[in-house]
């Protein structure tokens, strides 16, 4: 089987001629999966789908240095852009961003830049301070260098598993007016329930077995058959599990909201040592 | 004379299609003035620059709730908006865009908003708390709502005599890669060198005679004739005439940097009870 290499474009001015210059040539829609890279199969399930949905199906690799905090890993995450390349080839993406950081922030960090406020503080963000406003602004870059024009359609794709993060960029196009569609895409679980995640793989047997109350309790507090103090105690008195929160917030703002129809559960919770986190819609 | 009425477009998509329309029609540069409407003789200069300088000519009127602070006044704000399209007629100015407050901030305030951190909380800001942040914010959405598409040239008109707010806007626009190019507009001065200020009018005579030191300590500050800290003790001595501050900045970041070529110096003073700023770059 042959496959045809992606573009691989490393500057923001050539992404822009590619994809005028594909739109000049017929294009009528352009899809964007942005990525930092180290690609696993939940990656490519999505890269997949931004194919099959538009003409021109576009994948960023880069790594943010801004949704880093100064504890975390940025210098050690992983770096592996031949491979990813050679994964999205397979998939038949057509151009592959992988801009060095100097060309995202030419001369540093940007002065002016995108915040969430208070809803990318709270759950996840209070866990990692900066890092939803770090990953808003280099998307909304992405946004803004691709942005094809009014007549062409331009779909952006976001997992569900990251509520918070695909909440946060859907609020960011409707609060910046961007012309993108935000696809989401929905939880790949395990047959028994557990979300899958990367992070999985340091589960034992046994621990992956206690991982189920998660997705158990949200199936039960979105039927209404718990209340939410209810649903915490659950996950808390499962054996090996540490609940960090269990909480329904509008899906608008993030606010923390009664578990009515609606609403959006999330669940943040150690298993062993290891932080997963899933939500459900009620 | 006949005078062609520009449309007046209230809600987002009403302008998309107006100007969408108008490109499909041939329209080859796109020019956007943005105001809070009750418009001054600089307002009209301006326009009429926008005017000349593009196929279409733009003109915003939305006095922004988010550059006011709560002591401020937005409630009083004028608002004349039957004037301002009647003097933008005469311009020949095609399109205002006077959208309500629901209509750039449908539910009440964004979430996700552009802030500028530092760089817009001194100087000006320090006065004006979050000022600069709205108006960022604001002008972000117009830049998003109005982008006519990578081939139209389009080109955004912001006074030199409000310095910070200039840098800030060039540097988002570099920030976010916004398809803009940002045009300044000089300050314009009255034969003896004051900047032209709506506030100008509560000068009294001599008043106006001692604001003259603000751009004559400019003029020998940019020649090299006084250092930052004579330019600042001869602006305290005049009378009547109280500094705020005279820095000499970075115009990339608004860093304080010493006053060497390229660099901006800024002034901001009260001259009896009216407050003026000026500036000029070395």
């Amino acid at each position: 089987m042959t496959v045809t290499q992606p573009v691989v474009c490393t500057t923001v001015a050539q992404l822009r001629e590619e994809i005028a210059a594909r739109v000049a040539a017929g294009a009528a829609t352009v899809g964007l999966l942005p990525t930092m890279g180290a690609l696993h199969h939940g990656h490519l399930e999505i890269a997949r789908r931004t194919r099959a949905e538009n003409d021109l199906a576009v994948v960023s690799v880069f790594v943010n240095p801004l949704q880093f905090g100064p504890g975390e890993d940025f210098e050690s995450y992983p770096r592996q852009l031949a491979q990813d390349v050679a994964a999205l080839a397979a998939e038949g993406v057509d151009l592959v961003f992988a801009p060095p950081v100097e060309e995202m922030y030419p001369g540093g960090a940007p002065v002016v830049s995108v915040t969430s406020g208070t809803a990318g503080a709270v759950l996840e963000g209070a866990t990692r301070p900066g890092h939803f406003d770090g990953a808003l602004t280099v998307v909304n870059k992405l946004f803004t260098i691709m942005a094809p024009g009014p007549r062409i359609p331009f779909r952006a794709y976001f997992g569900e598993k990251d509520a918070q993060q695909l909440l946060l960029m859907q609020r960011m196009v409707r609060d910046f007016d961007h012309r993108v569609e935000i696809r989401p895409v929905p939880i790949v679980r395990s047959e028994r329930g557990l979300a899958l995640s990367s992070r999985n793989q340091y589960l034992s047997a046994e621990q992956a077995e206690h991982a189920l109350v998660l997705h158990r309790t949200l199936v039960a507090l979105a039927a209404g058959e718990l209340t939410l103090e209810q649903a915490r105690e659950r996950v808390a008195a499962e054996p090996e599990v540490r609940l960090d929160y269990l909480v329904t917030v509008d899906p608008q703002d993030l606010e923390l909201v009664d578990p009515a129809p609606g609403a959006l559960a999330l669940v943040a919770a150690w298993v062993g040592p290891t932080r997963l986190i899933d939500n459900m819609r009620i």
